[in-house]
């Protein structure tokens, strides 16, 4: 079968490659429709390997995918060919006890699509466990769908947030993760949110939504505008997802009072942290690490109307132009959100 | 002053009463602009009692009311004369037990507006505490502020939900108190809401909102519905706002595994209830009495348009008209959400 | 390989029938030491069924075993022969969004211990899986293991009751698993526990343990001896136990304001329950379904010398003997809380 | 009256002071018994503030205190002249916004004993608000009820930690707080708890409770310990308690996925901490500052047994020898746990 296959370091090939396509009984094959390109298949393509992750054999990319049901498996009772489908890309041990306790996420047996050295699925048909395989509503197109990936970090986030109804919150970082926490804690019930980045552009885009107010934190103090928002009480919540480390320096001065932060953004080396302060708050702090559970959440949400993820797919590229796409979403521009890849359609 | 007295049973006379009006230095006067008419004042002014309270001396009905500060105490820092407000009706002691927990809508002492022997707000000025006393921002009208106090009982609903962000809820019930609970649960945090109830004309209402999904239960079996919707699983909540003993019967029919169902309808007598059938789903319930901290959450929504309270303001009377808008809301049309008394403003 | 049958209602016995005993790549084989012997075996025994669960044909009995690891499949990886196990008597399907979720006791696929048409473990051997069989402390004996079964259910009301290190608890019922959640909420945060029921033989059985206070409700109100020991405050959780409908009727009047209520007991038949007392305190209800998630903090506790479950342990009698250990269950006893069955050890 | 009086740093004297003792309509005189010294007294002795507190006058010391009400204010209900009583030493403003929301200790308008410039209560009497005064049971000691406020620090950082039944929990940091954790940690749900120190002597303290076990981080390393106590899973809460930087180095190599970290050890500078670490684990995190609607839950643990604090009743002297026991408390002793100063009975 053809695929986007990363030979090596900003090496991309769009060539023939042996997959297995075995369909167990509990498994769907696919034939994919729509692929995004996220920030980790850019870094595995210019760096060859995040973290303890490398690359060190040619390894297919892509990881947001959508497609239509083909054939399944002779024990799986929720899906039939013809079945339009998105797909969690993450695959745990069921039995682990990770797993048993409901955050299969933090299973370390996870295999996960184009995470070394699990190929992802950017070829024309995969074959998944149907428990991770996802019905799409008729109104939820296949560009949408090929979002509910990066949406459902969001989602996780806003989740992982325990927000109130009515909470107003605070998202630093206007990139693509934090647009889509900003949208997840806004359905998610925020009364608003309050995205702040350095970069004017990014901003636009996320205050096209109503109930986000950006703000331009090279122009104003974060906290001043979070004080003057909520009469000096604070925001209730606040979502890290630049990973910068000065980020952290002021991270707490806009955190009210028994408030909670959300740890999304990755800082590569340990940050400073100042415990008295929020202990002086009694502030709790959360971490998040991809998702668990929320990928029907996620579609629902679309289906009704409440989050609309189409203005942030930013372009699409065909299947045989994948190298092409991957070299525009490796060019950052502040304006693109999401680059996809669209296959032929049955 | 002038107010709207509860002489007795049936008799309600706009006439001058004596009411203390010392502002202490913790309190503000507020001249009234809008007040609410409750199902509660309706059913005072019809049966003369609610469960043990009981009307024995002529009492001023009302307690949905927003105003402007006209003076304030000594000790007051957060609001000034003109400031636009609406008003807790509910006056704990703040150092009991319960207020110091942070529940102080359970503390025994609150003393709550037209709720006997309390006068309630249905006259030119009032004087409050400043610390129940919360500023309006400049976009939510004084009709939309005389509705905080019944959405904030849904608040207080969608609070207690614990929704999780994209969560399928279900309400029983499409009275104003179901309705106000269905908005404050699809801006909390639900992906959609099935709105359950016998009267098209209630439906209809609730209906005009997106997210809202009506059934007529006289129609549609509620569970048919729940399960066609989430594939079988069941609703995540399910908010009973119904009152209705029948309702009890099948309440757990359309709940998920580990869902939660929230009691806000208050039946008269003791229902009957399935315990067994509860414990099969591991269910947990939640039950509501009023509010407590969730003013300013409930305002934060009004004005970032995430909740649009104004269609369900179905008429307005004047002051002098008082008793004519209570012969109104006596007349409990389907069709009415919100009966509201307007003062003079300034 | 001999066990113990139940032909038909009222009919037993220890005779040889033919149970496959393969032994996949993630199960493991044990030699069974103890069994315990539970209500719904008696229930069985002396009724034939259980709700919608009837036994139709001849069923092996028992479910609460320990016993010693003889083979392990492939991919077994934390158990080696010659281990000391007990073992959860459920069995989900890993797949399943209930299990996926972290709450498998409610899949609803669960195949279970002696729920017909499930073989229970009354017999020398037994093949489970893996990850359902839990390695013993050398200080935990096989007697104590066998006894990991229903003290689970009394930690799952525990960790349900969400229990704030210091509260008071209250607990009706001193069954079986009434002191089984007794121990669990008194090991698991509360500074003592009320236990009521109305037969001395039992309370004094529960009244052994230091921080268990006994209150026979036949001669004392319980609401009156609660309020007495919280200055009038009320129990923060209340734990009902005893599955009778008369408890429900005075429920509530031991209940602080904001407290928790668990209903572990089953009554038969629907219950009348007092709604509007439930919110005028806001009470959360919580329910019980077996358990999810407890048995490796059982065995801690255990373990640990927390919760000593030994002197619950009534009579022991051998395999051989288990026709007759079934009619001493049959009788009842006041003074009976667990007979077990013992094998021959290795 | 007499008082222990802080003149200026390094400074003590036991001397006459004017203190006003107006008993309001909520408030009661207290007779001073016991009064126990805390490691912020002694920096203030020493160092003459803590961070932004500095002691620019004359102020009396300690807040660690019980006694016996000898009069009442008129509307005071719960307590009578003769009742032994300990005191929450935080006055918060109850109307604040922080204090509606049930948590009063993070009200920045809080009056706190011995917190400059508010004087202590290392004096014969002193006069306080009823809310804030707890009446003891006869099998609580002045002793231990001196030490209820140490103990409630304890007790806030295991609420928070949000315990399950059955949870394995390590306390970094052997000394007063850290015991208190520890002790706070067990009584409230942990099955056994992992206690981590450099001193011998303090380890030796710790480890005289059963449940708890020692282990010195000089010799042993503490994930290798802890991996060994909970078959590789890690525990499920880790509560910090040195304030050490060096301790946060290694904080998460010890927590169990999803894990719970609760953060009451207070370092100087901020420190250095590894988000993406937390995130593999989705850890959460808490902090602790002092303590709020605790108090009757501390005196109820030590009344029935469940905690016992008299072993950690380092050394007791009168209230003439006051600078004495500061001078001693200012040794820090490793094995020294509280010093503390009687007052002559009634």
């Amino acid at each position: 079968m053809k695929a986007l296959v990363l030979e090596a370091t900003k090496q991309l090939s769009l060539r023939e490659i042996d997959v297995p396509q075995v369909v167990g009984p509990h498994d769907v094959k696919i034939k994919i429709a729509r692929v995004g390109v996220c920030g980790s298949d850019v870094h595995y393509y210019l760096h060859g390997k995040i973290g303890p992750f490398v690359v060190k054999e040619p390894m297919i990319l892509g990881h947001e995918a959508a497609g239509t049901v083909v054939s399944v498996g002779s024990a799986v009772k929720h899906l039939k060919p013809g079945d339009r489908v998105c797909m969690e890309p993450g695959i745990p041990d069921p039995n682990s006890r990770a797993s048993r306790m409901g955050f299969y996420n933090l299973d370390p047996a996870v295999s996960f699509w184009a995470t070394p050295p699990i190929h992802g699925c950017l070829m024309p048909e995969v074959v998944h466990p149907a428990a991770y395989t996802f019905k799409l509503p008729d109104n939820v197109s296949f560009g949408e769908a090929a979002m509910v990936e990066p949406f459902a970090v969001g989602l996780q986030a806003a989740t992982k947030a325990h927000l109130k109804p009515g909470d107003t919150a605070v998202v630093i970082g206007a990139g693509p993760i934090g647009i889509m926490v900003a949208l997840a804690v806004l359905a998610g019930g925020a009364s608003r949110v309050i995205v702040a980045d350095i970069a004017d552009a990014k901003l636009q885009i996320a205050a096209q939504y109503e109930g986000i107010i950006a703000v331009n934190v090279r122009e104003t103090l974060l906290r001043d505008r979070v004080m003057e928002l909520t009469d000096g009480w604070g925001a209730d919540v606040l979502l890290e997802c630049s990973g910068s480390p000065k980020a952290f320096e002021t991270l707490l001065d806009s955190v009210a009072p028994a408030g909670r932060v959300v740890l999304v953004g990755m800082p590569i080396e340990p940050v400073l942290f100042d415990v008295v302060s929020a202990q002086a708050r009694e502030v709790t702090i959360e971490t998040v690490f991809r998702y668990a559970n929320v990928y029907d959440k996620a579609i629902a949400l679309i289906a009704s109307g409440k989050v609309d993820l189409k203005p942030l797919i930013s372009e699409l590229f065909s299947f045989e132009e994948s190298v092409a796409a991957f070299e525009r979403a490796a060019e950052a521009r502040p304006t693109d959100i999401k680059i996809q890849i669209g296959f032929p359609e049955l």
